[in-house]
């Protein structure tokens, strides 16, 4: 099984960005923290991370023959790139959406996400964890089917 | 660890009620999904389900002491029931949010969660599966404390 | 045939309520003008009332099994529970709503029913007699079935 | 007694518009329907239709003299004819609202009646037999007056 | 110098309509008390009065070759018809909008009018006096051109 | 018969400002304009012209005693001054609201008047006729009861 | 192939209404314009204006019989009529809507159209080519099938 | 004279919950601090606790018998529960809406209340002593009378 | 200790305006009413009038040395002055907002206060007792300091 | 004459993505079928498309130089790209906007267009032959200047 | 060349008011702040400040004589005072509106200007820099003019 | 002191684009107005373009190690991108928003900035001033440190 991990504008600061919101450890962090958790036996992982709305629409469109799931965490574009969301629905693989904070605990237009509705589903809150939980929510789909 | 897991309302009909959007298991289907996973040696699990609002915001209370956290499905609570928000606001205890169907696909209202900016994080999409990731969330959390 | 008729919070004080847009007749006025509308042969009646969101959820869970078909006045709880909404939609019996009074001509927040779209239809302004035709409309629909 | 029924624009296209909608029976077998229901020597019935706002005010005026009640379905009127609901303000005989489909389970600006305000009540979603309970209604009403 | 006095939905019914808004006198002791007020030397006077929409519209039209100025009172039209709002715009001579009622100290929806941006000014609130108003407004501006 | 004139803000630059809006004459013209048109025996008129929300409020508490009738321009106090509209409700000699442009086709926040529903009517966009009309509104309804 | 070309309200006055938007060409020349384009046996056109929301409603459930397609401009119609958009959807042929002036590039309200969601398509802003443009869609789309 | 004080849902937790806006005083510590203000002999208090908005309903409809007034602090319900606005406008006897913090400097859904339109008034943002000033209303008006 | 009485815009015209609202008795008797209630001994107190947004603000700023604590009941102001609150905000004393009718039973635009956030809290609904309840608000809440 | 066809974000994913709303034929079948309906003694069509906005603006800005007039689908950046509407305003050469489905008919946000207001017209929902409609606009255009 | 320094409501409280936002420093030392850096030489400066919006109106009235330019700051008047917006408007020297803190960090009603539209141009957050600013941008107008 | 001057889209089209709104200079133009109001020594001063968000994005996060300060125009990102906001909050030096031509005098959309929030402050509307403006407001800043 094949996944990649998305990951949207500003994320390469993290660590450096906003700290009590985002914590202190950076975006190699997180990707350490992903392999950590999951052996290559169970999955294969790859990363991605852009601030342009255009790359990743276009990974978004390769990853549909060359992965069999997406998660995403799509920063700011959460809220108003619907073309993100309509690349997702361009797609027929599974795409998992994460925020690492809980976006309905900040301000007012973080709680809308136009790209959540093109998604299986979101995991909004846990830190890092969030992208665990997403893995781990793509890998238990996969099994069931 | 101890964490009681809350069904509100409509959700006793599970498997009954338009298993277009919520599958034909029921709700003793699912507790026994969620049993199924977590040892009794990981994590001690209760079970509670209301179609009251009253009998919800009493046993959160409760929760606060006789539990390390809280999995909450509030069904339609969570879109109007700032009272059930307070009540969460009101325990110290950890709370994440779960929903079996994606709200981000569903009606508007549905959309805007009232409760979700007192929980931890909210988990929405996945099925049966959302409320195993929220109880994985509540495990990490806790041991990483 | 067999109906429930589900009455909603306040009405229990129908006669002492708001007398200028209730009238002054009572519940039990209004349980006695629907019992003799309706020969035992034609149909059979029961009457709840409850100013809990929650047994009325409840009722309605239980009429499913136990009844043919519901005629309900939500009260108030007509303009704020997706949860009573949600439980109509739950059950496969077919439900009216009716309102004694026109909620079309009284203040805003009436004008908007978040139940009548899990109804089968919806009577509103014909004081008691909103009942009699919620009935009637029940007992044609079953009869061409 | 005598009670005209004003059917409002499109409803000529009855059985030939939207079937999944408004069933495929025609706007004469409606009439039948109506009539058939009712004998003679219960209440005489009229029966009205126009596409056009202007007509259909001018009937409501006419009717003020030559009738004791209306039964009116107004079609996509409802939703903006502040005209038409002048009209039934206008005139001292009761008016009672019908539709056919439920308003409440279609098109967001179909929630909202401005010509509901001036009528006595509203009735929707029971296909024809909305207007035998329109009817009913009205004759109840005056027995009891 | 010639007017055309153009009266909207229901006012035929000035007199029956509402008397408590309207006062109690008719459409032609309109027209009788405005043609009192104004010799035949001062301006020739026509009266029109409709309650289509598009027999208003086809008027105004008319109006533009064989008169020198409208005195309109839309009805209800004022509130929606963009419609006679742009055939006030097509033609070149001049409009003024009346209402007998004060439309500011009436519902929300009355507050907003969609005509008088059409016309040259507008007057609400003086009962007949509002046509008398109107007029003489028309006649001063000719006389000043 | 006595009448006063209130001006609001900025109408002390009434030809300074904006002349494509209001014209190239000055407060000083309009009022001659005024006194031109009335004979003292026809009424006896006051102006009073201030660009402070307090002296409108006190001049209007003031004419209560001193005068049979308002015409009030509250410039851009009529889009927001509710307490220039408590004002005029709290005395009860009558009063015509007056603007020389029309606000209608101005700027979206000048549609709206907060003290129209305070006054017997509105007229707008005859320039200084406005005034003219207005206080032939006040003579015609004292002269009348 | 036979199609109608229906003009809403106010587009008999064409040439003399508002030049600075509409053009200076009648709606006469309009016509000869579209006759010009299309020889007699590519497509057979008929032509019908009114000011009347009822009797375009009429001419397009007509239209439903004898003609292969609708190319309507609704004026002002497309901004508030229900009625027409039920009357389109309610007819089984294929209907354009089309704009002379770009919509988007005018008034607030006129940027939303009631009507285009019942039709096939939507042509605006190309001057009298908008009505060519949706004839040659209807052609196009009949020899497709 | 007899009162009844009738708190809301999570009041119960007062002191465990939010101390930073609620203080750090539990619901026993409200009870004795009212208790110590008001002797028997000016008047009797019963006090009432719910987290069930039906409770709060029965309560509501059983003081009408029993006593003089009631003070409320609705929590949560403020905000939501028409039901609870209906059941104070169906009792005879006065009401006054009580909060300890002040609800006007705290979240956007809070400054809204839908149950003070049904109470004689509200009084907000003094602590316990919202409540002793409610009683002293109470007590006040009942004297007056 | 010392307070200072504010009264905003119109509350001179008290007894005059609106009786049906505010009751038949005048400022002095307000002023007169409260004086009685409370000894010199207890509290000095000071009272001013304006319906000067800026002398209200003035007299704010001046309050800040030489009174302990300010009552104001801002009249209209309360639903536009941001100017108010901010004052309200400059100064270091308590302010408590008083309001003689219940602000929510009236006007749509009087449910919302602009100046309540800035204050301690607000009482609203008890006729001349708002103010009698706010200066006691006052008094006890400097004691416990 | 030169035209450039620039196709935005996603459209690459034509034949792929959601075929029930786009149809199965891919972005080189519309190319195909766009060249092979006009032959290059007609017009010099190239062809271009990206999922970037920056790279849509870059070619916009280009198309000022090198072509005559621009046919744009700018897919999902229609609804919220300002900055290509600021492009297409800033450069000399007419632009036609173009959409395969019609956005009346499907999401609330796809209704409204930011980019259209910039253009010279838009077309929507004709499939691949918006495009064809768009193309020969723009050459009707040019020919008649 | 001259220019006056127009402060707005509560700016009289500079240093005692909120120094978390405005700074421990009065309006004194902004004063004496912005004299020490423009020499006499190269403008005069003038300073008002007034917590009345009528003599802020009254000043602007006549800088328009005096004064080749103005900066004003009008406090929390820029939120709603349209009289100030049409004051600003009525004169023909150029105004620059400053703020001392970024208005588009804090709260939602202070992020819209209604008088920024009258103004050249708007300078927000820089402290009492702002002001230099300000005077900066007229001084370097003057001079290319 | 470094500093950067980052303009967003189609600010290369300054001169070609909408000249009425932004004058015939050119980008080209406004760089060397800039260089040679700062001599070397005062500031060193870097400048981009792009019409790419990510771009945008990619250079703050740069600027964050190599220079002290930011001036950026975001041209019509200013609207609706939330990534470069977040970008401006994700680094640690000091920004200044600048606008061109006055944002509050334009369309509606261009009223309200979602990246002002980020700034240390707004200026807006003094031509190419502006930069000059925001560039001094940070030199004076540092210094002040």
């Amino acid at each position: 099984m094949k996944i990649i991990v998305i990951n949207g504008p500003n994320l390469n600061m993290l660590g450096k960005r906003e700290p009590g919101i985002y914590g202190k450890e950076t975006l190699e962090d997180l990707i350490d923290y992903i392999k950590q958790k999951f052996g290559d036996d169970i999955v294969k992982l790859e990363f991605f991370q852009s601030n342009h709305e255009g790359y990743i629409i276009d990974k978004i469109h390769e990853a549909n023959e060359k992965f069999d799931g997406i998660v995403i965490n799509p920063g700011a574009f959460t809220h108003y790139s619907y073309a993100i969301s309509d690349a997702i629905k361009s797609v027929s693989i599974k795409t998992v959406e994460v925020h690492i904070s809980n976006i309905h605990q900040r301000e007012e237009f973080r709680h809308k996400s136009v790209t959540a509705n093109a998604c299986l589903g979101q995991i909004s809150g846990f830190g890092f964890d969030s992208y665990i939980l997403g893995i781990n929510a793509l890998i238990n789909l996969t099994r069931l089917q």
